[in-house]
């Protein structure tokens, strides 16, 4: 497989896994920075995460436009993509989410911030934006390269924006990274929510947010968790090389709990 | 396909999407006015939405009496769907849901309002109509025309009625409009609830508002729901149409996750 | 099929449907009273509920001695069901369930009461049993008569009774009445939790909890829910006859959404 | 099958109930003390717990060093378990867990204790270990002895210790008792933030905690759980052997309802 089509594979898993562990359902979506060329990104036709297949992935110049004259129809709110990825040249997969335990933290006084260590990819806390302060009243979607740069400045240098009664928009160096954030985000979220209910709630320190920050994408305890997200979502047999090691689990016996 | 057994086809999806995003579950129902008969319409005999099949449609006059002498057990409230129909000529189709997560709002002074951009579509907020207040004491079913006049009455030029201590109704312009509505109407309320425990929750403006509700029911990004939520119910092959662009997906490789 | 198998097969779709909708799990366990003796209860042995068979059907005496010398390992706690059997003449089935959401209820002051109109059954409101009143430190299960007379003389002519620490019993006419009240407190007692935190409460008028307590068990509306809950158990083709006019779904057309 | 092939069985048949059962995902681990020598345990390689199969089980001394020079890459946290073991030569099973119910618990300073007869396993409260305490900055992983010993000194005669900002860590007399625990306290969690918000909370009393604690792991009512959850987790034909009188359900009836 070249590098295109690995990246494009992966691209669809990440769908699946985002599908499948609830982060995206009717809407939402995941792109990835092209391997060859760092002004381009590959991002699905609009259709649901949870039915995307490879013939559906585009490719789009980060101001949204489909390259060689694509006439199917795209995500409207493709310029969350493009506006990050213009912004951010240290980053190369977005998602886009409306994640439901989320959305309180936008609309809502209470900052989201890290409380149980894999959140701690936030930072001290996540930014929120919110459409209306630059463009006024608008049905809240972000359709057009001025609002995904506002977007984008907001982000600033952190991972993850919330977007005010809409949803939220994460970036990766790279996929495997912003499926791992999508995933994790909510659960943060949750977490928070209740504690808050048990009294003053203690967070990550700065410098165990710091230290998380630095933990590795690509090290064994992320792949374990993207093989079995993938192989839940039904990839497995798409995942790409494991670490040295971990053996491969034979298809057949996968849903048989041996 | 006649435009009838269209119809018929498109209500059969929809009661399986309503079932399977548990918006309906042993109850609930959904119906849509007839294509050629503003004077009546098609809702299925005494049966839960998830079992309910094209054999199992029936067609009423609004004012609830099965069309042709058809002697199957109908809804006991199927009056609900008459009263808005014969009040709202501007829509055609209702749904009526106990969905869990809006029965708080009908039995407290907080208003269900919009503070995601996917419930927008309720307006400021949404009436609540107590049966008890011109019916005195109910066993709560509305199982007459006087009382689906009365709740339509309260539902107003709205989109969406909570029933106290019930459940709602909901309107729509078409049947993919109502299920949208339907579908999106719980997850808004939960949203509010948790946010509440975050401070002062800031919700939809009025113009923010009123772009949501100019939104176009058939648009992609609405086709784009319809399709993953038909799918997801097992309906794939029953969809209707699909926008210009869109490859239908073959239905062998559905569900291999590729 | 005689009334004795008529009624094992019945309690084994009850098994099922309990199991299914999570109102038992590991534990829990549903009787019937048998239908030529008042002096039996027909229940399994010691099993969880989802996995019940015909073949795992006992004959107890309300005492709670197994009929016929059997030795198979009875139901540590069968004393429920032989204590609200004895006490209550009019009731013909028992539930005991440990369903999560009615816990909070049974252990802290706010009382639990119907709030939507599914809950009607159980009277103005639950009460509470706290084996601890009687009998003073133990591992809080109802382990022989004497605790199962007291935790009856609790539920007095109710429906219902909560069990501190435990869980709850409930008891029914037929079957399916007590299906449909294991079923529905728990979602009674969810709405009412959240509804709390919207403001003062309004709940079940007497005059309405009067009402929905005189609905018939065997109206063509809770057949409607039974068949629903019956086949999403997978228990479809054990089902009893149908009230006039509903056609029985062919097996083979079940699963597939037409 | 030698004992020590049973025992791999068997943590085969834990790693699919913790994971079914939600208290593992992507992360979380269960081992047990080498049958052989309590110097040594065995846990999977670096692996989702749903996909752990026979052949990833590797076995440890107790100080983390993989036996045999068996290059598998091991779980990084593996020091919990070790740390336990050396501790608690009275426990023989170990989960270390990230389940989400329980978290709120470990970042705010209510108590967590026993509120439903199930969660009397953890004593008067669960103590809550802090990694920060003693160790500063890090990322929150337990990735070394003097770490793993540190936990274990918090956990002290208790069964379960909550890791602040990380999940918590179970210890059993044999690991179908650690499951158990590990399954129940998110459920007494759950139970007891939601009683909160009802009033004052009574909780077990000390006498019913101990008759609680009391309970013996290997009763027939413990064994239904286990059959229960093993089943669900499609392990049915992995159970060991049943107490007399419970017959085996062949398994081609197991999932037709019958």
């Amino acid at each position: 497989m070249s590098e295109l089509e690995l990246a494009i594979r992966d691209l669809v898993v990440a769908n699946r896994i985002l599908a499948h562990e609830s982060i995206v359902d009717a809407y939402g979506h995941v792109s990835v920075r092209h391997p060859h060329d760092p002004e381009r990104y590959l991002l699905s036709c609009s259709r649901s995460p949870e039915l995307v297949q490879r013939g559906d992935i585009m490719e789009f110049k980060l101001d949204g436009t489909p390259v060689g004259g694509d006439t199917r129809v795209p995500y409207l709110e493709r310029f969350i993509h493009g506006g990050i990825y213009e912004a951010r040249p240290d980053m190369n997969a977005v998602v886009h989410s409306h994640a439901e335990d989320v959305l309180p933290f936008g609309i809502a006084p209470t900052p989201l911030r890290p409380v149980i260590h894999s959140g701690g990819f936030m930072g001290a806390r996540a930014p929120v934006w919110d459409i209306r302060d630059r463009f006024g009243d608008t049905n809240l979607l972000v359709v057009n390269m001025e609002q995904g740069r506002d977007l984008a400045q907001c982000l600033a240098s952190n991972r993850v924006v919330l977007m005010r009664g809409h949803g939220f928009a994460a970036a990766g160096t790279v996929l495997r990274d912003v499926v791992r954030i999508a995933v994790y985000l909510p659960r943060n979220a949750r977490v928070l929510v209740t504690a808050m209910r048990l009294g003053e709630v203690k967070g990550l320190s700065p410098g165990e947010i710091e230290r998380r920050m630095a933990m590795k994408p690509d090290a064994p305890e992320a792949w374990r968790a993207w093989e079995y997200w993938a192989t839940r979502a039904g990839c497995g047999d798409m995942l790409a090389a494991r670490p040295r090691g971990v053996r491969k689990r034979p298809a057949k016996t996968r849903r048989r709990g041996r």
